[in-house]
């Protein structure tokens, strides 16, 4: 068996293998500040294609950006009780406003603020204090808003895009009149996440209701798209919380309705981050590296001349060039395909691999003998490393659309018949148990999502968790008929996914 | 004379009539966070449009976008003397990562940090440590970098956009083989902000280099766009530094150079802020609010159904629409054309009135009437908000794009000329003094940029600012010939704009 340019591989080591693809795509490293990762140029170029499909699907919703403060007064997170409990073991907290030398030639902090000031870790309470100041009467709802923006929470264990300190996200805010409208649009903005994880991501998702336990801090219900990684643990990788009117109270969000009286509005939030990036490597990667979905791909081309001898470079190049920029007039995912030449003086396995490890869904080698012959030889990244086509360079162009669509759609059957194959209907514990294995000596690629009858209680979660390591990640929509549940043998009319999770 | 949608007027109070309106045009407002203000949707979709077009600029003159963590461990800052004396006066410093319930109740800061972060003011350390394990060899640079960011510096005193605790902002950060290299770079940047200010903001701006005294601190060289407000006072818009082997001795980013001598690079910063936002409201707007130019405008052309009578309402709504989805599949300024028909129910003259305060270009207006006729009746923010033009529907349509653009030049040509009509050759100080007025009692739009010979020292700055609350903006590029200092007398080689300054 030939070496994969990735060690370990994902049977040999799961977790360091991510490490390993996050590093040698380039994606993003660790920094020198405790918790927090530095985000390099390919990994940030993923996270704006992100960003703007994302964008784009939450103004066709009505939505608008905005942008609000990166502090939030103590006195804020403490007016939603379960919000501030929630938070608080994890804040980053800001005292001084000044840097002083000391006596010993030590810079220190000076100048303590009145009252400490947060990093927010979310927004609710401050948006939610400007919402009480913009609504008034049921003509200023619904109020539709989403900021991007970085957040803090501090958290113990990091892993790269999974949970680190600070992160990137957007978090959408609204207030609506009625509990139906915001209910609704709680769940919309669920649908949008689902609709995007699986058209631009090619990551199947299962859309649920988390448990109470597992609900964001002063919500009245949140939901949640769970994704399953290749080692079969669960990823969460968005959630939208209907608030209901928790925060309006709690800012003081209030509104004439139409019979003039005064009435606390209805609210939602909803987000996702840069989480998703790693939801993406653990998706569709493979042993030689990350593989991309083009339409989120920074580069869907990379165009690498073969140059054995120097009298050739200038014709080789041109051709290069060329084909770049024919390329270049194609659109895909109503954008400019995203074509690069590369003529870094390397050697050619090293430029080769660099590609293959950033995932690039299109690699092409023109060299002399391709130009005589009016042919390109292309590689693609869902395909063994390789594999390679020889096709006529007309024929390349005119069906890059269909072939970057079908690298699209393969990619996505591959990771939804390994979510449909790794959920399994588990009607016991003693199954559950064997289904899971002992979370001590668990295989990595063990479990996977158990489709569970559940009336549990938080403690039978609590239970579960510290026996088995696995939690209940969501209850399923619109589920017919009842069953036994898993741990208390009574009747159950939900059913859950029951996982590892990320 | 007609009462003004903004009160008070230019005239009356600048520093009022500004806060006004950006109050008016519902671009920002004051948050409870001392000096932090939240940016509102339609200031906050002006902030993206500028984003929008300089990130292409960067991306064309090939800089790639990554993210740097928002906290610099202190021992960073410190590693370059200047620096750490230029911003550890203004840091938000994070001392603890938790908070707790103290016997009394009250919520407090746990868990202190061993050693104090700081929230960003400028990423010059963090990014230097990064590079300095990024670049090895010249064939790692140049390194060409930006990151869109918030930063935080605790100013005392805060304005709107111009001045806020927090800000948002990019930063372009690069390292360089040579200083020539390096040089050239920080001058295309300032270039690039050049051709931005003029082709999109329509605000034309003095370019030159600051003097020692203004210099950024631990910079070799600062320069500088310097726009004239309307109370002809200068607005830094945005700098550039050259900076040596500064930064790259304190970060130690080395590299082997062709010969294999370990060199240190050479590196550069340059950055544009939320700040142009403010200098957008403060070069066109009038005192009936924001005046937009269409590039940036969040929406270009808003439609105003004129419906008196119930009977008329669907076919006037209709032809609405009919012509805003006309109007959509047209483009301007490389994107879709922005558009909006505004439904709202309020009375005429209010609705009106939001969207000349809010500075969109263009307002149309339909009533059943003008449906007869087969034509629009047309207002143009660069003219007087009653004055309006009849014209047919197909000439509307086809013309638009020139009519934006004559907006937006003639925008600009007044700008331009209030610059060139207020920039005054001064020779001696009493020239000078008489040009600013008495700095207790100016008038509000007195002064102007003085454009005076230069060889004065830092005292002699010191000196103008304490007599006249003025400071050398910048000393000007490609001077030719030379003259007498304004200050010492003797003989000067360089010129420099004096102006009382944001």
């Amino acid at each position: 068996m030939r070496q994969t340019a990735i060690q370990p591989t994902r049977d040999e080591d799961y977790a360091e293998w991510y490490q390993q693809v996050v590093k040698a795509a380039e994606l993003a490293e660790p920094s020198p500040v405790r918790g927090c990762m530095v985000i390099k140029p390919w990994g940030y170029a993923i996270w704006e294609n992100i960003q703007k499909h994302l964008d784009r699907m939450f103004k066709e919703t009505g939505h608008q950006n905005a942008y609000f403060p990166l502090f939030i007064p103590l006195e804020f997170l403490r007016r939603e009780a379960q919000h501030v409990e929630g938070f608080a073991k994890e804040c980053a907290v800001v005292t001084h406003h000044r840097l002083e030398v000391n006596e010993d030639g030590e810079l220190v902090p000076a100048a303590p603020l009145e009252e400490p000031l947060i990093v927010r870790p979310t927004s609710e309470t401050i948006i939610g204090e400007m919402f009480s100041r913009w609504v008034q009467s049921y003509r200023d709802l619904p109020l539709l808003i989403n900021q991007w923006a970085n957040v803090v929470r501090w958290e113990m264990r990091t892993r790269m895009f999974l949970r680190t300190t600070e992160f990137l996200w957007q978090e959408g805010h609204t207030a609506h009149a009625t509990a139906a409208e915001a209910q609704e649009e709680a769940l919309r903005m669920l649908d949008v996440y689902e609709r995007f994880a699986r058209d631009f991501m090619a990551m199947p998702v299962v859309k649920g209701e988390k448990t109470e336990r597992e609900r964001f801090p002063g919500a009245v219900r949140t939901y949640t798209i769970e994704a399953m990684m290749q080692d079969r643990r669960a990823l969460q990788a968005g959630t939208s919380h209907f608030l209901g009117q928790n925060f309006a109270r709690a800012s003081n969000i209030r509104f004439l309705d139409r019979s003039g009286k005064l009435e606390y509005a209805w609210t939602t939030s909803w987000g996702v981050s840069t989480r998703l990036v790693g939801g993406l490597v653990m998706t569709h990667s493979d042993d030689d590296g990350l593989v991309l979905p083009p339409v989120l791909a920074p580069r869907q081309v990379v165009i690498l001349p073969v140059i054995h001898k120097q009298e050739v470079a200038v014709k080789v190049n041109e051709a290069c060039d060329r084909l770049a920029s024919e390329l270049r007039q194609r659109r895909y995912g109503g954008e400019a395909l995203r074509v690069e030449v590369d003529r870094r003086d390397l050697r050619g396995g090293e430029k080769m691999w660099s590609w293959v490890k950033k995932g690039v869904p299109l690699r092409v080698e023109i060299g002399p003998r391709d130009l005589e012959k009016g042919v390109v030889t292309v590689y693609r990244r869902d395909r063994s490393p390789r594999e390679k086509e020889v096709v006529g360079r007309g024929e390349f162009l005119s069906r890059i659309e269909s072939v970057l669509d079908e690298i699209q759609e393969r990619i996505w059957d591959r990771a939804h018949a390994f979510l449909r194959e790794n959920t399994v209907t588990v009607s016991t514990r003693d199954e559950l148990k064997e289904f899971f294995g002992d979370p001590g000596q668990a295989g990595q690629r063990q479990g996977g999502f158990a489709l569970c009858w559940w009336n549990g209680s938080a403690e039978d979660e609590e239970r579960l968790q510290e026996e088995l390591g696995v939690t209940v990640r969501c209850i399923l929509f619109d589920q017919e008929g009842e069953g036994p549940c898993l741990m208390t043998g009574r009747s159950a009319q939900h059913r859950v996914i029951i996982a590892r999770a990320y």
